[in-house]
């Protein structure tokens, strides 16, 4: 009775010591539990070369002869709104680039930073990766965080909300974060 | 004896916890047991104005005056093939740009994701940074992941294999992971 | 008391499960306690069209017509000294490029590597965000990191200490890493 009392708990913590030291390696995040989520509206509106006051993006190179599209890049400084509507009040930026790199389909590559300064949150997300627009949704990394968001990682779901021309598209970003951080 | 008893395992819980709280402040990590370790090739046939069918890759920005290639933007959508041959089946897709960046040597600065849709991986791995060409290996840094490789993170060692003229270059990328998640 | 002996150490090993599980949710860092601190002053001399010399970067892209400067994308190559004076001797160098996206002020936003090859340190760090000028201070995100810096995370902080017309800036790169390897 004795030698099992000495013994039990150094089992125990035999077998705790190796559940901590392995959960380095393999560990579990749950994609529909991420600590936390915010769904916003990006709206692109490209300079069409007259519209300067509504454009919020232009073209920095041309498309090359590779082939429709390929190539070409673009700069924004995009509004995020919490619904749809273009017209809503943003509660962000989108600051960034992205451009085409298909010869037979769309197909956009994007990195860009969330610029949040509301009384909800203030601070960046820095988030890049490939748009694969034939896709119905898309998954970028979020590779970063400041501010609120200090040192978070995740994914940023694209889903194409609404195409006009070339001129209007509007996004839908469902921003999943599963590391989050109490800083002081 | 009985003292001994009821203290000892409070002893070994306390360094436990010690052990325990420290351990998020400097983490060990293997540089030689990556959790997941891919090898890779890639190869990028830049389009010389000509060959529409086989290019994968175009030149978007010119060449400054500053020094020959300093600041030659290239954007590619490149076949990653598991050995070293060009016309192997593509096991992934590389999308995204380099530039170069140096006056006196080649040096190159890669932003890419790698697309997998196959029946071994379904997902991407964000990666970017500096390759410095006179470099026998380079490291760039996994940023994230999705699908797959949901959240990992890791580094990317280039080597290069081959370089034809101005217009085909092959890169060994062998791709080691460090943090792997088991997702649900 | 045999039975309270037999019990206590499960209860206590029962809340270290309970308290290790947990801590992967919702983890705490200090901002103001990095685990690595380095401060660093950038340089960059925008090749005016002469100074071939001693510029060390240089536009690939003009600004577009939406506004002054928007658009407009550099690609650099620049020194990094430990204090504020160019002529100090380099202990990194900084390669990637910013672009400026705002229409109504100044903002850059930019994606490098700090390369390393001190006696100090060997290894890359690998950096991404906005730089809103107009801020006293900005804040990025250290994405990761090679070498000595293997698999870090963390924040740089931008400061402008000083701009010298069109064609030289500097700005003091405060880089503060909250996650720390011990690599072998």
């Amino acid at each position: 009775m004795m030698n099992a009392l000495t013994q039990k708990p150094y089992v125990i913590i035999f077998f705790l010591l190796i559940s901590i030291s392995s959960y380095t390696q393999a560990k579990t995040l749950k994609q529909n539990q991420p600590c936390k989520q915010i769904i916003l509206y990006y709206h692109d509106i490209l300079f069409n070369g007259t519209d300067l006051a509504n454009a919020t993006s232009a073209q920095i190179t041309n498309e090359t002869a590779l082939s429709h599209n390929f190539g070409m890049m673009v700069v924004f400084d995009d509004p995020m709104t919490k619904d749809g509507r273009l017209l809503s009040p943003p509660v962000a930026r989108a600051q960034g680039f992205y451009f085409y790199d298909r010869k037979n389909t769309y197909n956009a590559w994007f990195a860009y930073t969330l610029i949040f300064n509301s009384t909800d949150y203030k601070g960046t997300l820095n988030i890049m990766g490939a748009d694969p627009l034939p896709e119905k949704t898309r998954d970028l990394s979020v590779v970063g965080g400041t501010g609120d968001f200090f040192m978070t990682r995740g994914i940023a779901t694209f889903t194409t909300e609404e195409v006009q021309g070339d001129y209007y598209f509007r996004l839908k970003m469902d921003i999943k974060l599963y590391e989050c951080y109490n800083h002081k």
